[in-house]
């Protein structure tokens, strides 16, 4: 495939690349066809512009009366081996904020413009260094705090899901292609695909999105965590619970019922998967002013978890009485997993609790079951069935575009099956295409029509 | 001068250089003699110890499983063409805190220590890349947050304040060396030094010394800001003259007396210095309890102030008044300089305030003589008199340190005035010596006898 620039970038642009504060080292990054005539004009110390690339140089930079502004090091990059492609130069001052913004203002003085947020990935997006997915994954692995935040981030950076997105379009580039081919011969009546053949075709593309789309269920955990709330009746043994998870004294625990009012939160790590565990008020009719806004909150939270932790007291709730509250549940909260957990079986002797629907049996005081709680946990958060290597969708973004594909996917079997007319067919795919292709970033039709010309050439 | 470096560093820091929170980009900076072999153990790439010093590479950062942890550019500087004259590695790393800590992690594992605050500026000291007043000046620009303060720290960074005192010791040096001279030929009564001769020399040298120590208190409030309260009896116009000096409407201004109990604090930047004004509660005796702990800071902040603006109504406040109040200040806080400022002028009419004292005659609310404040202000900061090349001590050990040579100097002036033996002046004039080498960091007594061996060796 031939590589097209989408458009070349004229001005230059400067940035303090370092966070805000004092600290030892602070970055001013400057890119664009003047980063070293400008760089230059304002620097003392060996002539930037007629060093090699991927150098390193002490200077001073100095202002406009040629007084001192600091001393730094100037790191060399020439077009196009730099982040962005451009010609950039990366100023490593003092880390002073008065320092920077001196350098900086020295900068816009020469004919440099202050850089939008992202500007230098997008440069580097639209000269070619990386596809849309991969500069969004620059920004999730900055912002990343776990391991599997992390790796996923890295993952996409280095091109896992470009790699899936671009399989997928040229499998369906093809599709098109002998769709469309068959549009140019229309008046001969010849048939390039079996229908047969295309409808195993988009089966197969479909079930590879579907999996994509699966997947963002734990690249969104993963990226953003699980929330869970922690919920049941007062003294149900909540706090209990979560104290037990945490394997730390972090709510209040009495034998008093309403001992939680306000939610308390924690972070709960398992295999680098962060739960964030809500403790909630118990639910009761309360004449309590304060207790009754705990439960309202209660409710809230539930609407917002992915998993609901249902504890109830197993030496006094009836098994009629759980699976009534967990079916309502599963009713009122469609989006989240609901996990029955049978509390105080300690307290049962000898005793099994049984029940004709899921449960956990655990005594949260005795720390027993914990374990099948956090595997539990595990399960319900969609981490299984992924390996290392496998692609996971954690952006919102690509899900809707996934989704939106599949969509059009859906109907251009609809439209096979149906029999309708191959430019139906084929504006339905060029949809499906064109929703993966806003992923990576990259525009459909001329890429349809190269696909085209180049395997299908015919003389025409 | 010969160099000798004070001890060779044999192990291995590390440390992020970058202040803390997400950002574009990270650094971590390692130096020491296995810099290279520790971040090569851990980078996917060209290999760095074969290349070249101020060279770039891009390459992975790996962990202790050989999973990526991030793409990083390294920046190679070889001993001695580093900062700390070590061998040393900057890593530029994408700016997440989770990446840094993980990468730092992962040079502890391979035999890095986390770097003490300042362990690099003190390394660079200690190898002789500058002295300490220049590695004190470091921290300093670095908390540079004015033009000013910035040239200061810059200037001081650059050796200016180093050559002044390198002037000075090797003038003292000189004085010392002739007379241990005259001590080794004790016994033949030679005198190499006219008394007269050293008595001019111990002066130049004591003005020299004097000078710099003035110098301290515009340094000082170059560095610190110079604290100013504005105090008077309520209702003198002590809001209206902060809002006219600010420009704004900063404290809350009324007719009723006692409208200010908070001390309301702003900067005022005259010609790139920072003045802190305070204004501050009416002083007189009140039962109003929270009015009563204003006028209880009142007193407070005068203690703390380098100036104090005494703010009276020319209307109603008599001379004989106000001198009684101004000669009181000027014994209570002999520190501070005070400007007496006759407000309300403009209910004068024709008359014009008279006193037999320094007072400036203004209008706070119709801004007239404003300037005039300013320039007062300007000229009590201790800010006339020097140009933008003169040395400015700002670092108060540094000023100790010439207080204490001083002292000692002038011990030497008195001996050799009383006629004391010369080992007695010697004595003095080395401790003087050694008081001014602790500011640069410089041990004097091998540079005492390596000057005597050098300049006078004379066979014996």
């Amino acid at each position: 495939m031939y590589f097209c620039p989408m458009m070349l970038q004229q001005d230059t642009i400067a940035a303090i690349a370092t966070p805000q504060g004092a600290g030892a080292i602070g970055i001013i990054r400057i890119s664009g066809p003047a980063a070293f005539d400008i760089v230059q004009a304002a620097w003392k110390g060996r002539n930037l512009k007629e060093a090699a690339s991927h150098t390193l140089h002490l200077g001073t930079l100095l202002n406009a009366d040629g007084e001192p502004l600091d001393e730094a090091v100037a790191s060399l990059f020439r077009a196009p081996r730099s982040y962005t492609m451009e010609d950039t130069i990366e100023l490593s001052c003092h880390g002073s904020s008065y320092i920077l913004q001196k350098v900086m203002e020295r900068l816009l003085q020469l004919g440099a413009r202050t850089a939008e947020p992202g500007e230098f990935t997008q440069r580097a997006f639209l000269n070619g260094r990386f596809d849309l997915s991969q500069a969004e994954a620059v920004a999730d692995l900055i912002a990343s705090s776990s391991q599997k935040s992390h790796r996923i981030a890295l993952q996409q950076m280095r091109g896992g899901v470009s790699n899936d997105i671009k399989a997928l379009r040229e499998e369906l580039v093809h599709f098109a292609s002998l769709i469309e081919l068959e549009l140019d011969f229309g008046e001969e009546d010849v048939e390039f695909a079996g229908r047969e053949d295309l409808l195993r075709l988009i089966a197969k593309i479909d079930t590879h999105i579907r999996k994509l789309i699966r997947s963002f269920k734990l690249g969104n955990a993963i990226k953003n965590g699980v929330p869970v709330a922690i919920v049941g009746k007062p003294n149900a043994g909540k706090s209990t619970l979560l104290n037990a998870l945490l394997n730390e004294e972090k709510a209040i625990v009495s034998d008093i019922a309403g001992t939680t009012r306000d939610v308390v939160e924690d972070i709960l790590n398992i295999d680098g998967l962060q739960f964030r565990l809500m403790d909630t008020a118990g639910l009761r009719e309360t004449s309590d002013t304060i207790e009754a806004i705990g439960v309202q909150r209660t409710y809230e939270r539930m609407r917002g978890s992915s998993i609901i932790l249902y504890v109830f007291d197993a030496g006094t709730d009836t098994p009629a009485e759980v699976r009534s509250v967990y079916e309502n549940y599963r009713k009122e909260y469609p989006l989240a997993e609901i996990i029955c957990v049978a509390n105080k079986t300690d307290l049962l002797a000898d005793r099994e609790y049984t029940a004709d629907f899921p449960v956990l049996r655990i005594s949260a005081r005795e720390k027993q079951g914990i374990e099948a709680i956090r595997e539990a946990l595990r399960t319900a958060a969609g981490t299984e069935g992924y390996g290392e290597s496998d692609v996971i969708i954690s952006n919102l973004r690509h899900v809707q575009a996934l989704d939106r594909s599949a969509d059009f996917l859906d109907r251009a079997r609809t439209a096979i099956e149906s029999g309708l007319s191959g430019d139906l067919v084929a504006m339905d795919i060029r949809t499906a295409l064109r929703y993966l292709g806003e992923i990576t970033g990259h525009v459909d039709v001329e890429e349809l029509l190269g696909n085209i010309f180049s395997k299908f050439c015919i003389g025409k």
